[in-house]
This record gives C-alpha cells, structure tokens and sequence, in this order.
C-alpha cells in the first residue's frame, strides 16, 4: 500500500518553501492545484515539478463539484490537464470522470488517468455500478473517495474494493471511506486491494487523512512478520 | 475498543517480577495460567491478583485443544476455575466453551463468563453458527480467534461481527482474525462492534498482536476526530 501525500500551495511562495524531508515516508505526491487560481497552476507547475522530481506525481485539479477549491468549465478543465501533461508528464493525472463524462473522449490518449469519484455526502447504492463502469474503462487507476453515514457504509466500501480487484487483479484501484468512521478504510489497503493511501502534512486534504508519520508507523506494523 | 494485555508468567519469581509501569495503556490483563503447571496456580495467584488490582483481569486457562499450554480434564479444568473464582472473584473467567461443553453446566452461575472458541487452523464455514450459539446463552462475552486463510476471511470475520452486534446490541463480543493477515481486525474493534483488541508486550500470546505501544497510538489516530 503506497502512501500519497497531496500538496496544497495557494501561491508561488508556498510552493517554493516546501520541505522536502518532511515527505520523508511518503511514496507519491498529489499536488492540487486546485488550491491555485486557474491562471497561476501554469507559472507555479515548474516549481512543483523540479522540487519533486524524486517522487511520482498525482496531477489533480479538484473542482468544487467534487469537494474541490476551483470553478472550471469543461473545456478549461480539459486545457489545463493538457497543458500540464504536454509540458511535465506527471505520473498520474486525476479525471472526475463522472462529473465530465461529456469531455472523456477527449482523455482517451492518456495512459495515466486515475478515473476518480468522490461523494463528500454518502455511500451511494449503486457504488457497485459506479466501480463497473469505471473499471470497463480499464483506466490507469479506479479511484472512490465516499462518505459512510453508518459503519456498514465502510465495511461495504472495503469488501466491494476486495471483490473487484478479486475480479480484475490487474486493475489498480484506490478506495477510502471518509471522516473519522471511514479511517479504518485508509489502513485496509493490502487486506482489501486498495493500493495507495492518502496521508497529510498539516491540513488535510479530505475528511478523515491520517498524518503521515503516523501512516507510515501503522504501515510497518500492519507489514510485521 | 480496549486494550487487553495477556500476561503468561511461568513461575512466581516471574509474576513477582512484573513491571506495573510496562502496562501504561492497557484496560485489562489477561492472565494467562496455562503458563504455569497447574499445582502452582493457586501458588501464584496472589501474586497476579495483588499486583494488578488497579486493572479489570481476565483469567484464563488456555488448554491445548485451543492453542493453549496446559494438558486438563474437564473435571481439573473446572475445579481451578472455581477455586480461582472463589478466592479472587477475577471481572471475567474465559472457558473454552465447545472444547468444553460437557462440563458447561457446571459455569451457569458465572455471571463474567469469556465463551471463548479458538481457531489456529482455519476461519470455519460454519463460523456463524458457532457465533450464534455462543451468543444465544448470553454470556458476559462471547470470544471468536480464528486463522484467515485469505483477506475475504478476514472481512468475513468483521462483517459477521458487525452483524451479530447490530442484532445483539447489548451483547459484548470479542473477535479478531490471527496472523500478519488478519492483524487489521485487530484495530477495527470500534467498527465491527469488537469490545477488546489483544496487545503484546514482548512476547505474542497469539499470532498477529501488535505491540502495546503500537496499539496504544493506532487507537488514538483512530479515534482522532
């Protein structure tokens, strides 16, 4: 189970004065340049990019339709992810791909696409099918971030992830159930076939983050022979 | 979830010898008798019962039909409960409930009974069956340790925990899966309705616990708000 660490800065500056030991732990890097206003996230990319060069790279741009911090139109969601690939070939790029289902077929070329869901407000009912068509799309990685209202919601969360990577075994998938219910889930990685983990520095990033020193303790000891 | 410390001394010298600040964190000590041969229990016993009056004790003798060190009859093993019982009155008194069932008429005056049923070999298709009975005579706890042999064995274990829980809200259960794979059971007490994890503090009274210290912090990330 990699540990992702997202990275939030609101300007150059911040972005410049990130530490790198403090990820000392962390596997990959998700830099959401959300956090940005949509013309800077082209100026402050270098910066991100050079700095962390030793880590693989998430390139998300959440949008407040998915708990994100940035209005995008679909065409300017779609430019900016091009952009930012052309230029930096990040390792990942993040596509809330049921919220611009309408601007997929313009993502068909990228190998690297973590086909993402996030519902901040429930567990929905039809999970199963929102996992199937993701996974039809055999993208580079499945990724769902819901929220549980009940501990069954989590549990349900873990075996569906567990059956669907029994299925396809060759089909990454990241799964989290959100908020302090949900935070087993964030520990379950290898027990269910989840393979990356989000962990903050500070501030979290979504609801229910474990800090990353703690992550990767819980990792070595969930990993002890 | 608790945090339960199973102390295994095999002679006087080594009850006399533990230290009570090594158990900073622990709600409850398991002593573990079967470490002992069985004319030196009662020898021991005020030592064990004096030295951890300040903490909930479970007293269990662990026979080796379920993984334990002591060789019993029926009949021995039910006079050393008694005996025990009637000197020191301990929170809880574990009896092995399908190893020992011809004899189990014999506990229906204990109100602070551990029905446990151990497992080193396998999670057993007929583990709900097991679980329901257990439950059905409403002991103080119902115990289940069994072996996964695969993840889904695990989720099994949690899932059929949750729901003996939610249908038997008031009864206490106690389960986990064993080994490096099950060890997320483990933590997931809070979730699936388990009231006790098992931590070790050197040696392992079973496979897969995870360290007191350990134990001790995971719960804190875990109960964060």
């Amino acid at each position: 189970m990699k540990i992702v660490v997202p990275i939030m800065p609101t300007s150059l500056e911040e972005a410049q004065a990130l530490e790198l030991s403090r990820f000392e732990g962390a596997d990959i890097i998700e830099w959401r340049a959300d956090f940005l206003d949509k013309h800077s996230i082209l100026t402050v990319a270098p910066a991100i990019f050079e700095k962390f060069a030793g880590f693989e790279i998430v390139f998300t741009i959440r949008t407040t339709r998915e708990g994100g911090k940035i209005e995008l139109t679909d065409g300017e969601y779609v430019t900016l992810i091009k952009d930012v690939a052309a230029i930096y070939s990040p390792d990942y790029i993040d596509f809330e791909y049921f919220t611009r289902k309408e601007v997929f077929d313009q993502m068909l070329g990228f190998s690297n696409l973590v086909l993402s869901y996030h519902n901040f407000e429930e567990t929905p009912e039809n999970l199963m099918e929102l996992l199937s068509e993701m996974t039809n799309l055999t993208p580079r990685v499945v990724k769902v971030a819901v929220m549980p209202k009940n501990e069954q919601d989590v549990l349900d969360l873990m075996n569906f992830t567990r059956g669907f990577k029994a299925f396809n075994p060759e089909q990454e998938f990241v799964t989290m159930s959100m908020g302090k219910l949900g935070r087993l889930s964030r520990l379950a990685g290898d027990l269910v076939g989840s393979s990356w983990t989000f962990a903050s520095l500070d501030n979290t990033s979504a609801p229910g983050q474990v800090a990353l020193a703690d992550m990767c303790r819980i990792r070595e000891v969930l990993d002890a022979d």
